[in-house]
């Protein structure tokens, strides 16, 4: 940057001169003052020239005498490019990752996408956001230094008492680990808990990120069915994790009852196997008070992993776990090695939201608006498709998911590549069964709803209805 | 949080009859009338509670009829918390993160603290940062969702063209893959490269977090000394991958010669090894042009990380890697199942910062004010110390390493404790030499000084100067 370019094409010009072997070590250079006579240049820039290449080691400068080439250099090839698309030695994690399949991008939707975990932007705090930002920037220590691998101590404390508060959960600060969203919960678990060829129970349908997590670190799934009541629970095998959505079976959308966390519980418990209870939209109950996590039942067995990704944003990859105490250094020391810590100035903005109060005044508004367009979408669904659908997993969460009545699943596709034509994105249940299990017989599709308008569900569903018929 | 206190006192109590075996599977309750007297509450309140039960599966309520308690609770035990302390069963990733030494955590400094890493708060671009995340913020979309897994494309475009203007590399913003800091670069690296019993060439000394994150991926490290020069390669050993730092190795300040660069270039090719080029602080350079990174000369061997760390924050956690195009899919695969994405808002901030090229002003600034920093305390050794101190790695970078002659390694304990207590923060470089390996014998310590200003550096060295007298 600081180098103006005839330097820098003098440099070049050099390492070419070397590289093909036209100069050879131990060849003197011109001296600086011919080099400049030649190239137009002053002698200034020529010696800047000669002084980058000699700390490259390309040349030896001595005072007062001429630079040469410097030693060594033969060895090398010609400095052709490597042309090898292959990559070279990849380990066991590479090759499980790259055989699993790579999910399906996004695809605009001109009249409505019903795409799953998207929020809409109307509804981020945008000031009470921007207000804790500048305040935290401002805030920022005299020193800028890493800070705790867990995450700071000031969003801990006011997790602590957000997770008492709304959730029932009674942990210490220790216990909680600020992680980048509940992606990277899951991924610590899988590689603390699970090595190859380990079996982890997986709820079937389920969600497939947390499928992926495991079955990457060499996990083995076993799926398990589940039902209106979440996880059945009647047989479950010997497995080292088991991994749960109680409050809001994903994508199904059944409640785990209590007889059944029980039983799971008494499982993990006679195995010796954890739970990771993924809590990805606990918030979201909407007829009644939620329901309280597993981990209050038992949290030297559970994990609990929580996420600011559907009250705030996708995008923020904000999350935390609240570990068992037995196992906090493991994830602590985990969380450093991975990538130290959570951005600290993020973590300053929700700790202020959470403390002022600000973040569950912002829960109850966006609570409140979901709940609308889920009333929405309920009443289109009723109004266009009446008994020609069966609705699944609306009593809590952002999605539901609608049974296709006499439409077979083998239909899927020509559905959806229809609803895209025609402006809706629409998403099967299907792909998040396991592959090696039996895919259910009639369409389904997993339609959520916190990223829409009223407006558009209604047209979405409208449209949607159209298709439909079409298809049947 | 919307019900209230005697609704929650209520259901507490009849689960606690419930856990107890006061009220077994297929009893009645007391109607809601009878319960509401009882607790002189309102119906309204107890059929919400009631119906909170039944959500969560303690009870069966049918219309018309008395609540009963579910079946399948008995087989509980008594709900007592478990008291194990020890964890279940750990990974063996687990098992080896948990072997490996914690880093020692940041004590107090009153007067100067030269802990290498940290930055001075004065220095981060406030009005330039503020502007661009307020403009962020109200740009979102109006759609919030996951984005791409090797970040924002409006950042890799930015980050392309910087790459190719300030450090010479050429390569497709395909190859970009936006991280969580150059920590989770390296733990990347070692989950796609490294299997368990892999070696991996580590300078010795060498970045310690580096080292653990590859040995926590089960690679063996195999120490490569390190003199002026960097790493030596004259006998480089057979091994998966090699970590370097040729632009400034740390901690001992080695500019990697040309010869050595195309050496271990050969040795990547002949062996099929990866070298992955941590360009950690590379940005700063003090009296001439910043050195070509490795990557300039193999795109195909060499996986590089950089980071923000150094030059905004390091607790921004943000850097990137550029990889070779035949492990793209595999970084981007490994990113998405980690954590998803970097976060969204501040990869807007950072493209806009690049793309407006406040940030290549701010680099500018920065790398004059530690320049500055640099003669300070390079002044303040010389004036203080001479001959009793050796300096190395002063060249580039943000800190120097200070041999003290005549000083025996052993005594580093007893000065870094009298150093504390005359309120000097001081950090020895023997803790970055390889366990297995001989120690220095003279003392050395790292002294970071970006975080100082002139005042306490000046200050700083003097008090260590006495203290260093009382220990010879």
């Amino acid at each position: 940057m600081e180098q103006d370019g005839i330097a820098r094409r003098i440099i070049a010009a050099i390492k070419q001169r070397i590289h093909s072997g036209a100069n050879r070590p131990g060849d003197s250079l011109p001296s600086t003052r011919a080099l400049a006579a030649e190239w137009g240049a002053s002698r200034t820039t020529v010696t800047a020239a000669y002084n980058q290449l000699a700390a490259e080691g390309y040349l030896i400068i001595r005072q007062g005498a001429r630079a040469i080439v410097a030693a060594g250099l033969e060895m090398t090839s010609e400095g052709a490019p490597h042309t090898a698309a292959q990559p070279r030695n990849l380990s066991a994690f590479a090759r499980r990752l790259l055989a699993l399949p790579s999910p399906a991008g996004a695809q605009p939707a001109r009249v409505a996408d019903f795409r799953y975990g998207d929020l809409s932007g109307a509804d981020f705090p945008v000031l009470a956001w921007r207000r804790a930002s500048n305040k935290a920037i401002l805030r920022r220590g005299a020193r800028l230094r890493y800070g705790d691998a867990q995450g700071s101590l000031a969003l801990r404390n006011a997790l602590q008492s957000y997770l008492w508060r709304a959730r029932g959960i009674n942990c210490a600060p220790d216990q909680i680990v600020i992680v980048n969203g509940s992606q990277q919960g899951l991924d610590l678990c899988a590689r603390l808990l699970l090595d190859p060829g380990d079996p982890f129970v997986m709820e079937n349908p389920g969600y497939p990120l947390a499928r992926h997590a495991f079955a990457a670190a060499g996990g083995v799934a076993v799926p398990v069915a589940v039902d209106a009541e979440g996880l059945r629970t009647d047989s479950l095998p010997p497995a080292r994790l088991a991994c749960v959505t109680p409050s809001h079976q994903f994508p199904l959308g059944g409640v785990l009852s209590a007889a059944r966390r029980r039983s799971l519980l008494a499982w993990a418990t006679a195995t010796g196997a954890y739970i990771v209870e993924d809590d990805y939209d606990g918030e979201y109950r909407h007829d009644i008070t939620p329901i309280p996590p597993l981990q209050t039942l038992d949290a030297e067995a559970v994990i609990y992993v929580g996420t600011f990704s559907k009250t705030l944003s996708p995008t923020l990859r904000l999350g935390y776990l609240v570990a068992p105490a037995g196992l906090c250094r493991a994830f602590s020391e985990a969380k450093r090695l991975t990538d130290r810590h959570a951005p600290m100035l993020e973590q300053d903005v929700l700790a202020e939201l959470l403390t002022s109060g600000a973040y569950e005044r912002h829960v109850r508004s966006i609570r409140r608006k979901n709940t609308e367009r889920r009333e929405v979408l309920l009443q289109a669904l009723a109004d266009h498709l009446g008994p020609r659908v069966a609705v699944a997993g609306a009593e809590t969460g952002l999605h539901v998911v609608a049974w296709m009545n006499g439409i077979a699943a083998g239909r899927e596709p020509a559905i959806i590549a229809a609803a895209h034509a025609a402006g809706i994105g629409l998403y099967p249940v299907s792909p998040l069964y396991d592959p090696s299990e039996p895919r259910p017989e009639t369409a389904g599709f997993i339609l959520g709803y916190a990223g829409l308008d009223a407006e558009a569900l209604r047209r979405g569903v409208a449209v949607l209805a159209t298709i439909l018929a079409e298809h049947r």
